[in-house]
């Protein structure tokens, strides 16, 4: 110890919501006076501080609240990717979390959404962190309660089965997908709660408490 | 950058083998002038060498070869470990790997082996560690090719149902378990080849090359 060149260690964050149907990332503008990548979109990320910082997850609350201004409902660790080469500035570990917040939650900030399947080309490796979010999320998407975290606090069925479809990104049969959700206790109807609109009235539901709980974001 | 205070940065490997009919991991006792727990056996470990290691995961392959003298066939990333406290000297990190080998590879070597359901106490949050590998281990071991990276290079059928219990931990219908990894194809015959023993001749399987390739281990 003393003796080592110790790496940066920052943390990225890959924060998940739905916009115009589709799943999104959102990317932060790096600031102008940044040594590298300045005025560049990227994940949001920063520096572990360890004054401040209780742990890494910690690190991505902050960096989440700082440059999103929300707190993350669901919050997980992805990968830590790290090397000689991943950052212009010295050999570099960054841990990567992601995060999966509802649209609602965006509304009135000025963030900048990217379709995580038609992304633009990012500084360091965040392309590949990227990637590899996308492909945790849906690896876990469709046998768990995770895509309800997109989802404000009541909802339709119509509204649960699109969140779905959007985050696993094929199409899934009605009947079956319904009998699924039913099987696992995911969601429960609201009693008495109905949406009004065009159509007939629908049941309006929200998810279960033990359908979260049981949902494992530490390990 | 440089006005931070950055964390320590290590590299934790759980190595993980057959003994005696148990799942083990390997434990090295720390250096006598050790800083902290001095003398005590913990998991192999070590500070990232940023002049030597291309990545964190070059770093656990460096650690497995100063502290148990071996390359080990199958290292993936598990978690990175981090915090205030998991270290008496400061805010560190620790990237977490496991390592699964035969325990043909071990012999004449001495290393400390110890089953994972009947561990001692160790330093860090190393029984943290071992823990979550073994959740991983296990997890993935019932569906993959991942427990035939503790088996020699041929075996019979017998064996790698053994192997299998082990490592998942429970008994497995021998029927059943014949059916899946057929299924599976995750073995194939060694045409003519036979182990001659007590029992009848039994026929060797090694491992089908495809089972091995589609395994991915780096995310």
């Amino acid at each position: 110890m003393g003796e080592h060149e110790t790496p940066i260690a920052t943390v990225d964050v890959a924060l998940f919501t739905l916009g115009e149907g589709n799943l999104c990332v959102m990317l932060a503008r790096r600031p102008d006076n940044a040594k590298v990548f300045p005025g560049v979109f990227a994940l949001p990320g920063g520096y572990v501080h360890v004054t401040e910082d209780d742990d890494t997850g910690a690190c991505a609350r902050r960096v989440l609240r700082d440059k999103a201004g929300l707190s993350a409902p669901y919050l997980e660790q992805l990968y830590t990717f790290s090397g000689k080469f991943r950052d212009p500035r010295a050999w570099s570990l960054s841990v990567a979390y992601y995060a999966v917040v509802p649209a609602t939650e965006l509304t009135g900030k000025s963030l900048c959404l990217a379709p995580v399947d038609d992304l633009p080309a990012l500084p360091f490796d965040h392309n590949q962190i990227v990637t590899a979010a996308v492909r945790r999320l849906r690896g876990k998407a469709a046998y768990s309660s995770l895509p309800t975290f997109l989802l404000p606090e009541k909802f339709t069925f119509d509204e649960l089965h699109s969140v779905y479809q959007q985050v696993i990104g094929v199409e899934l049969n009605k009947v079956s997908f319904r009998r699924k959700i039913e099987n696992q206790g995911i969601v429960v109807p609201i009693a008495g709660e109905k949406q009004y609109g065009a159509h007939r009235p629908a049941q309006l539901y929200r998810v279960a408490e033990d359908a979260l709980k049981e949902f494992d974001q530490t390990l």
